[in-house]
This record gives C-alpha cells, sequence and structure tokens, in this order.
C-alpha cells in the first residue's frame, strides 16, 4: 500500500465516521428539544453504540497501520494536517485503558444525576463520593495520556490541543489584575440601576418572532439552519446545510432569548461557514472550543450588546413589546451592560464572567495536579470567591455545585470560555483596522462583518491550530490586552 | 464456534443494526418534520451511508458462516425464528447484484424527481423512460431473486413475505366481484350528500388540539410519541420508547387531520406495543405491511368512522369547532361514510378503496409478468378503470401517474393495503366475538380493545409469519368475507 492509498482509504474511513457523528449531532439535537420523555433509556443506548462503533474504527490496528504508512507521503498541508488529526484522535484513544473510558462514562452520567439532587439542596457531601472517584479517574486519564510540565495539561489539551496552563496563567493573571482594577472603578462609582429594565412580561411566541426578526436582519439562513426552543441553549451541526440553533425564553426576563440566541447564532455562523468541500476531514472541523466560544461572544457581546446594534434594532423593540415604548435607548443600553457582582457565573455581566472563569481555572489545575484534595473544594471556592468577589457565596448551590461541569467529568474545559472572550476582543480589534464595524452594524450592514469572519476563520476550518490561527488572523500571540481594552471602554461608557 | 456462540454473535450484529437502523428512522421522522430546506443534499448522503455499512454488514461471508454453524443448533421458535429472518435478508441481499441494486436506487430517486413533474402536466411520456428502465430492473431483480410460480412473486415477496399473487388474487376477486355489487346498491339508491359537511374553515392549531385530544383519550401515550406536521404522514418507531406520528391539517377540510391521526395512531399503537424485550432482534419487529396496515385501518376505519366512535366524540368536536354545532350527528355519520366513487385512491371511501388497489394489483402483476408492456400503462389503466368504476379518468394527473409508487420502484407494495383491509375486518369479527367492542368505545373505554391487540398481534412481533398470524388469532385463511360483511353492513345502514 502506498502513502497516496492509504491517505485516500484514511479520508473514506473518515467521512464515514463524519457520517455517523452526524447521525449522534442529530440525536443529541432531537434529545434537547423533541425527545418524548421517556425515550432517554434507548437514546442513551443509540449514543454508546455510535460512541463504541467509532472507537473500534478509530483505535484498530488497520487504522494505526495505515497512518504510519500516510505519514511516509508527501503532502500538501491539507493532507498533513488531516494526518496530524488522524493520528493525534488514534493514539489519544489507545493511550486510555479501555475499562477506564468506560468506567468514566457510567461514572460521569451517574454523577450528573445526582449532582442534580446535591445542587437543589446545597448538599456537597451527597456528591463527594462521585467527585473524588471523578478526580481519581481524570487523574489516570491524565498519566495515561501524557504531558509535557504539569498533569492538568493533559487534560486542558483535550478541550485546547496544545495549549499549556501555563500559558493561561499568563493571560488570565494579566487579565484577573486589570479586571479587578475596573470592577473597583464600578463599584466606586456609586452608579447601579434601580429596577431591572429587562424585566416584564414576555410571550414566549412574541420573544421567538422577534428572535427570529433579529437572525434574519443579521443574515443566518433559514434554509440551512432552525431556531427551536430548549432548557439550555446550544448550537450543533448536523452537516453543511443543517445548523441549528436553539435558545431559552423566559417569559418574564427578555434578556436570556435574544443573547442566548445571538450567542449561539455566533456558534451557528462558524459552523455554517466551515468548508463545505472539506466536509469529512478532520481539517472541515472547526478548530477548539475557545475559537468557537470566541465567535459566539463577538455576537452576543461585542456586536449584541453595542450601542451600534440597538442604535438599529431598538425601534423594532420598541415596537415588538409594548414594555419597551417609554424605556429610554441610554437606560436599555445601561440595563444589557451594567456591570453586578453575583454569584452565578451564568447570570454574570461581560466583566465579572471572567473572574467566574479564573477561579473555576485556578481550582480545578491544582486539584487535578493533587495540590489541593476534593474535600477542601468547598472550602477553597469560598475562599477565592470571597476574595475574587468581596463576599461569600450564601451556600453551596451558588458556590462549589453551581456548575454541571465537574461532576460530569469535565475538567480543563472552563478555561476556554474566558479565552473565547479574549479572542473575540483581539479579532475584534483586527476587524477594525479593516472594517468600520460599529457603522456598519448601525446601518444593518452585517454581511462584510460575516464575510471577514468566515474569509479569516471559519474557512480555517482545522488547518491551523488555536494559536497559529490566532496569529495568522491578529499578527500576534493570544494576550488579554483587548479584551482589557475594551471593557475599560465599556466601563468609561457607563460608569464614567 | 459452536451454534449457540455463532447465535450470539449474530444476535451482536443484529442489535447494532437495529440502532443504526433507529438512526435511520429518526432521520426519515426529521426529514418529513422539521430538517431545513437545503439540508436534503446531505441528508441523502446519511441515509446512503447507513444503507451501505447495513448492506456490507448483513451481506459478508463472516455472517454468512455464523448463520450456517447457528442453523445446526437445537433452539427455541424465538431463536429459530431470528435466524430465518437473518438468512432471508442476507440471501435476498446477496443475490441482488451490487452495480443492480445501486442503479435500481439511483434511476429510482430520479424516476421520482421526474415524477412529480409529469404528474403535474400529465405527461406521461415524459416519465417513460424512467419507468420502463424501472420495471426492467425490477424484473431482473426478481430473476435474480429467484421465486415459485410468476415472477411477480418475487416483488411481492419483498413487502410479504412467502405470500403469492395466486393467494392475492383469490381473495381479491372475490372482495370485487362483492363490492361492484355494494357499489350498485349505492349508487342505484340516488342517496347522496348535496354539500360537503366536513368542509368549513378550521385553524391548523384547533386541529392540532383536538387530534390530540382523541389520541389522548383512546389512549397513545405521549410520553413515548409525538404528534406532528407532515405532508404525507406516516408513523415511525425510531425506539420501544419512541414511536412518532403525524398528521397534516389541510385548514378547510377536516378530514384528513382526524382520519389520518388515527391511522397513524394504529400504526404507532402496534409500534409502542411491539415486544420490548426483542428489541434489536428481527423478531422484535412488525411482521408484515399488511398486518401494520391492518392496524392502522382498524382504528381509521372500523373504530374511527363508526356511530359508537362519534356517538362518544362528536359533543367534543361540536364544542371545539362551531362549525358543527348546528348539524346533526346523523349528517356527520353519512359524511364521513359517504360512498363516492372518484379517480383519486386516497380520497376514496372505503368501498371503492379496495377497487383501486385491485386495478394496480392487476396491472402491476401483468406488468412484471411481461404480459403487458409499459407502453401500454396508461390505456391499460384508463380501460380498467372505466371496466370498475364506470367512466374514465380526466387525464393521466388522475390516471397513471397519480401514485408514486412505481415511479419510484415499488412493485408488489399496493396489495399491502386491501390485504390489511381485508385481515383489519376479520380481526375485528375475531375481537368482536370476545369483547363487546363498539359498547366500549360508546363508553370511552379503550383499554380493553389495545390490550386484546397487543396480546394477539402486537407482542407476537415476528415470531409468526402473516398468515400463521392470521391463522393463530383468527384460525383462519386470510379471506374477504369479513371485509365483505363489514362493508355490506356500512352500505345498508347508510343506503337501506
Amino acid at each position: 500500500m502506498s502513502p497516496i492509498e492509504a491517505y485516500n482509504e484514511l479520508l473514506n474511513i473518515s467521512r464515514r465516521l463524519t457520517v455517523f457523528s452526524s447521525f449522534g449531532a442529530l440525536l443529541g439535537w432531537d434529545q434537547r428539544t423533541y425527545m418524548p420523555k421517556y425515550a432517554g433509556k434507548y437514546r442513551a443506548m443509540q449514543f454508546a453504540v455510535l460512541r463504541e462503533y467509532t472507537y473500534e474504527v478509530l483505535t484498530s490496528d488497520k487504522f494505526g497501520e495505515m497512518l504510519e504508512i500516510a505519514e511516509k507521503g508527501e503532502f500538501g498541508l491539507r493532507e498533513r494536517m488531516n494526518i496530524y488529526w488522524w493520528k493525534r484522535a488514534h493514539e489519544r484513544l489507545r493511550k486510555i485503558p479501555k475499562e477506564l473510558a468506560i468506567e468514566e462514562a457510567r461514572v460521569s452520567s451517574e454523577s450528573e444525576n445526582v449532582w442534580v439532587e446535591a445542587k437543589k439542596t446545597g448538599d456537597f457531601e451527597l456528591i463527594k463520593p462521585y467527585i473524588k472517584r471523578i478526580v481519581e479517574i481524570k487523574r489516570e486519564i491524565a498519566d495515561a495520556l501524557g504531558y509535557e510540565g504539569e498533569r492538568y495539561n493533559a487534560l486542558l489539551d483535550s478541550y485546547e490541543p496544545d495549549l499549556k496552563a501555563e500559558e493561561v496563567e499568563r493571560v488570565f493573571s494579566h487579565l484577573k489584575e486589570e479586571t479587578l482594577k475596573l470592577l473597583d472603578r464600578v463599584l466606586s462609582s456609586g452608579k447601579a440601576s434601580k429596577e431591572n429594565l429587562l424585566r416584564g412580561n414576555f410571550p414566549k411566541d412574541k420573544q421567538a418572532e422577534f428572535c427570529k426578526y433579529l437572525l434574519r436582519s443579521i443574515g443566518y439562513d433559514f434554509g440551512r439552519g432552525r431556531l427551536d426552543e430548549t432548557i439550555h441553549p446550544f448550537a450543533t451541526r448536523i452537516t453543511p446545510n443543517d445548523v441549528r440553533i436553539t435558545t431559552k425564553y423566559e417569559e418574564e426576563f427578555i434578556s436570556p432569548s435574544i443573547f442566548g440566541t445571538l450567542h449561539e447564532m455566533g456558534h451557528g455562523l462558524y459552523d455554517m461557514n466551515l468548508p463545505e468541500d472539506m466536509w469529512g476531514e478532520p481539517v472541515g472541523r472547526a478548530v477548539s472550543l475557545s475559537v468557537h466560544e470566541s465567535q459566539s461572544r463577538f455576537w452576543e457581546n461585542i456586536i449584541g450588546r453595542s450601542e451600534a446594534f440597538w442604535r438599529r434594532f431598538y425601534p423594532d423593540l420598541q415596537r415588538h413589546f409594548e414594555h419597551f415604548a417609554n424605556i429610554d435607548l441610554e437606560d436599555f443600553l445601561f440595563a444589557i451592560n451594567e456591570v453586578k457582582p453575583s454569584t452565578i457565573r451564568i447570570e454574570a455581566d461581560e466583566l465579572t464572567y471572567n473572574l467566574h472563569i479564573i477561579l473555576r481555572f485556578e481550582i480545578e489545575r491544582d486539584v487535578i495536579n493533587g495540590k489541593f484534595d476534593v474535600e477542601e473544594l468547598p472550602e477553597l471556592w469560598n475562599e477565592k470567591f470571597k476574595n475574587l468577589f468581596g463576599f461569600y457565596p450564601k451556600n453551596h448551590s451558588e458556590g462549589v455545585l453551581q456548575d454541571v461541569h465537574w461532576y460530569g467529568g469535565s475538567f480543563g474545559y472552563f478555561p476556554t470560555y474566558t479565552l473565547g472572550n479574549i479572542i473575540s476582543a483581539q479579532i475584534f480589534a483586527r476587524m477594525k483596522e479593516e472594517l468600520p464595524v460599529y457603522e456598519l452594524v448601525e446601518r444593518g450592514e452585517f454581511e462584510p462583518i460575516i464575510l471577514w469572519l468566515k474569509h479569516k476563520i471559519h474557512s480555517k476550518g482545522s488547518l491551523y491550530k488555536t494559536k497559529e490561527l490566532i496569529k495568522e488572523v491578529t499578527g500576534e500571540e493570544i494576550k488579554s490586552e483587548y479584551l482589557v481594552d475594551y471593557l475599560r471602554g465599556k466601563v468609561e461608557r457607563f460608569y464614567g
């Protein structure tokens, strides 16, 4: 078998696996939108069979042998990167003992269910045996995978290939320092809303209509996508012509649906604009979670909370909801940009959001590296939180138990959220050098912006790794200065 | 490898294939309900990959070898029947040359698209080259599969295992003769509706509400299913706890949604009550199209058009739709049971419906057997139609072009519709000996009826073949006498 033959055979396998994973995407979308209640039992089995098949194919000796042959070929970037991603998947899967992977899946799934109960009652003891076992398993997996530097790197690498905790620490520590300074300015300004203007009575149907109107105005293609309701909003790419987003409607609160929709639209535009002809190849996929998150945050925050955006759409919102008829644009803008430290990450404003993430990153890194024990998690959380925010969480439900990630087995995932924010601001700074972004937004001309993102980022798929891609797009390493500048601008705009 | 080991290995493969086919079911449901318009291109590819995988597994030498070993084992009915169905699938797939199967898929798909155009314009010439090739391919496939008696039997066997055209002819010819007599009585009675009471203005939402109310009242479990809107209604079983039905809403005509819903609910109840512990095995599936159709027809017609049913639900319908407030139950009953010969099968009443099927059966049988040429189809259709109904179709759109089946490659499918009607009446006759069916219906007590069907038919899966099952349930061969009696009863009730 020649390298080219081996490569082509790998390509065939990859294409089939991609189609199979598209079944998984549809199963996942369906589960979170329309699936009947009692179908869950078999849905889990459907996912398991799919995972098992993928695992068998990717870890097979035959796959490994073909990789070895293909690696000897002289190929261009696209082929080389495909081989790189195939090899990465093959090796990572083979390094984790099958029994460990099975135990991880089982424990994580059980633990997620127990977590629901623990969060409800604020009882950390209830979940403790599970999270202890999960951390042990995660450490074992990290050791099986191997790493440079610290153990946590092996887990971080699962979500953000090639990124090291030290690098994250470097960008985060500057961001943390500057954020705390800005927060001081906000708190000492004494400026705060008296009532939340974003609360009222907003029927679901009307919210859905308005969200669809926004999506259409921006240029999300309903011929290749949908907007549906769900509990925890997500975007999913089933095939290149089938990218679906979801949002949630709170009838007494307008924010979640609008900003949730814009957030998921950001993910969706990335997925829609990935290189279609590379579908079925690793290089045809989005490169990483942090770049994905940069796209969602760009639309949710940088565009969606901007004055320009609402100069364009506030009159429409006022026409659509009587509630806003007598509320000034300026008051609305303050409401959607108000900085208000709270214990809950997902309700956080743009500024304090990153403090929530940095807190989680520092804790999970130390726990995985063995610097602290799982027993100490609640205490650690409360003290760190107090240090950053100046007050303690009321209880564990608003503290260490608030997010499902750890209890569902995700360690190394949290940093990608703030990396997404950092990257979105860095990209935005570059974009502004080439496009009059907010002028376009105010005129409702979104196409140049979408095309810029498509050309610079989306259409690149995974031809470059995250750090290379950002270097290529912005000419610089990933750095938090742009996000800090952007946040400073916001604070000055609204808090003087 | 021992027979038991081989059997268990086959079982593992079968379970995986069943899960894979559940992906296909979800893909199909999604395609016909919520899929974005332009996703179709990749959806076709998703189906193709799934088919290809299934084909590879089922036709593999390994699968054949394990079958040979397993066949030597001494097993009970369940295992023996699983082996029987596996072997049947394996052999049938292997007999058809791969190139022929691929050509069939391609030509059928192209032809379906051309048919849409041909039907619109009534232009048989447009579709002629396609249908010619399809008939050639079908004959080749029949010859490759082999058959006893006539060539058409090989195709009939695809939809209705072990059934022969001669047997169909026997039950159909009695039905045809008696139907024509009954039709004479209807036409000579001079009784006909002046206006169609079922037409009016019925908003979609309100129809959906009423259909869901009916489903809940009868006992369709929304925890394990859904009702959605589609163009050509269908029912589909994704997993044992996920059986979804669909209907269509015509805003100016109430019948399609109500009777469509009841029809699909009949399919759905069968699918919901198949033996859950046999999911993944061939014996866990519905036995055949005709038995499936018997279940849908039972609920749509025998129950759904009965006086008892509407004694129970007509007051609800009247409350729900102002339109019926001043229409007598008796007039409504006449409207939903009126016999009115027309050219269109899917709009036909209970009596003339079977004439439409018998016409198609006779034609397709002769064409496949080579008694007629494809060129003669339109002429053949018109003459046969005139013989049965007494008038000619206005054009080919209402004639030979009206149904997609042949143009999509389905020959041997049509008889299962009328066999379903025949079986539904035969089962009903037996059920009435054990249950006061219409009394229960009038009291809104559907559970005993559903449990009877579950016990006698649904829970049997494919442990027996159609003819054996009907013999077991009713003590008799499949015969049309019961349907004729039932239809005669209807005619006498409404036409004296």
